[in-house]
């Protein structure tokens, strides 16, 4: 009897304890595995599907490989009113960085600013994770990220000293969803080029070249090249001041230190991420604030559009909408990545994702 | 008897000089006056031509028709120790924003990181003269600005709500020349449209489209067409949110709400900038960091080149090279530029940048 791979949803907390189920199992203390868990499945949620369960495996098998600290001391080294660097002893990245976090909206506070860095943080899932955060409190957030893997040369170069590093910048709105910008600096994100070659599919001109300087559009030969900035030199400039930034004013790895974590699962990454924190307040009334956010993303929305194009999107609107549809539908989980789930309930012996599996 | 135009060069105090006799010939105070004529020469000592001494004349005809303020009382009118909010009372820029740097310095001194915006100020010339400031007090500097004329739709629109909004950051090294990273979000500035008109060249297929979203290559008819972001609607992202932390944030115009100085001379602009500075000694020993960018420099310009490149570039470098030729051969004055700047010294009645012409 053969049956077609169908698409299953889960719920937010299935997800979300199941990846805790599996992060424990592994020797993460309870309350860090559902921490971990929690934002992993709100990755999912949010459809930032590249940065979520979707890296449980490799994450289960760096700890398994002694490369995530278990027990981490994670501590502040350096300190001021508005700013702070927190060494996160090699522990799972959401932890450290949702900690770089929650004291930058503190300091905010009091300063109207702060900035945190994180060094010895690891791989801490999508930044718009991280820049929304404060919104709740009637703050913005900017995030910077040295990414995981150099996949960026400097502009002329076949050297890859750089990684996509992302940006990620999440600011209120009143009635409306937040605007939440959150994007590579390459022209594509390298999970996307993982993603064409797994559909069999090319890419386009412009996503990477080869070391000739040729356009590379065979995902399969993705290793013969290497992505392109936005921009051109631009999106270099970005990237590089963005792995300045997040990396090596907090003393994190960026350039020739950044460690491949797709292909080593023991070193210690050093991941350096940066967190802004802005409050509103003290700038002036945040309803204020947040209504003129309204009026402009009105304006935005409803401008004048090119023939073709049904509707002019805000950055983070789609995402927002994705969510409000899990939220009642349930998270999306592909066959492909069931099946690796299922493999790895076994191998770790926990209750697999979906407990009465389909006949 | 007919000459050929040649470019005159002059040096930075004769440029200084000239401009401050210009800008106090119509009432603006002679410290003021100086300050301004200061940062004007210095930005084109530092290569941005298009926006040091060319923009006099506009500046001029602006302050002659009444649209701006020339004895502003620029203050702070929001503050927590890391943050201001700083009006320029529709005063020059550049008077505005040096003083929300300076007044950024001071509290990152004490914060760790400190965060200024301004409001009704107006265009103060290019992002990096003020994201250098910091620089000398071992600090690094960011600087946002919303553009003064809107070139630039959202993604899938033609209603240019938005303009140009550069970025620019500047970050120390130890013997290394600071990295300093100069960008407008869209992949060409408009004054570089405007330099191809004069030149009776074509544009690039990639910087602007026509309203049924056609390349449009022929720069005289740019009024037909808008520019396109860098990253397409990643460029579109960044513009936008730069727009949100520059204008909106402190009370600024955006959207809508941005006046073209370039057709309008007389409506209050109502121009926002934002400085965010921090204190390198806030996030560990300043020299290890700057040793840190300085190898980062040397394995970005070693780094292995494509066919055909002669040399990897760091952001801000050839800059910082023409600033070094141009402190021993003087700043060049092509021979368009300094018709227009005698004219206006016999407009003005005050002495010509050159002041024995050449027969």
């Amino acid at each position: 009897m053969t049956s077609q791979p169908t698409t299953v949803s889960v719920g937010y907390e299935t997800l979300r304890d199941f990846i805790q189920s599996a992060l424990a199992s592994q020797g993460l203390p309870e309350g860090d595995a559902f921490k971990v868990a929690s934002l992993m499945a709100e990755a999912d949620m949010q459809g930032s599907d590249g940065h979520g369960v979707i890296r449980l495996p490799q994450y289960i098998k760096r700890i398994r490989a002694g490369g995530i600290n278990k027990h981490p001391q994670i501590r502040v080294v350096h300190e001021r009113p508005g700013s702070a660097v927190v060494d996160g002893d090699n522990g799972m990245g959401h932890l450290v960085v949702s900690q770089a976090v929650d004291l930058a909206i503190e300091k905010a506070r009091h300063c109207g600013v702060a900035w945190v860095s994180t060094r010895m943080s690891n791989h801490a899932g999508p930044a718009s994770l991280y820049s929304r955060m404060p919104l709740q409190h009637d703050m913005l957030g900017l995030y910077f990220a040295v990414g995981n893997a150099n996949h960026l040369p400097p502009w002329g170069g076949t050297d890859m000293l750089l990684s996509t590093n992302p940006i990620s910048a999440a600011i209120p709105g009143a009635q409306e969803a937040p605007v939440v910008l959150d994007m590579a600096t390459t022209v594509a994100a390298y999970g996307k080029v993982k993603a064409k070659a797994k559909r069999g599919e090319q890419m386009p001109v412009g996503w990477m070249i080869d070391r000739q300087g040729q356009p590379l559009t065979d995902p399969n030969r993705a290793g013969e090249g290497f992505l392109l900035p936005i921009g051109d030199y631009k999106g270099y400039g970005l990237a590089l001041i963005v792995g300045l930034l997040a990396g090596t004013l907090g003393g994190g790895a960026m350039g020739r230190d950044v460690v491949d974590f797709n292909a080593d699962h023991v070193s210690t990454t050093n991941t350096g991420q940066a967190i802004l924190v802005i409050d509103l307040s003290a700038f002036g009334d945040p309803a204020v604030f947040k209504q003129a956010v309204d009026k402009l993303v009105g304006d935005i929305r409803n401008s004048e559009r090119l023939p073709g194009v049904d509707r002019i999107w805000l950055p983070g609107e789609q995402s927002h909408l994705r969510r409000e549809r899990y939220e009642v539908q349930g998270i999306p989980i592909a066959p492909g990545l069931l099946t690796e789930l299922d493999a790895l309930a076994r191998e770790l012996n926990i209750t697999p994702l979906l407990q009465e599996s389909p006949a």
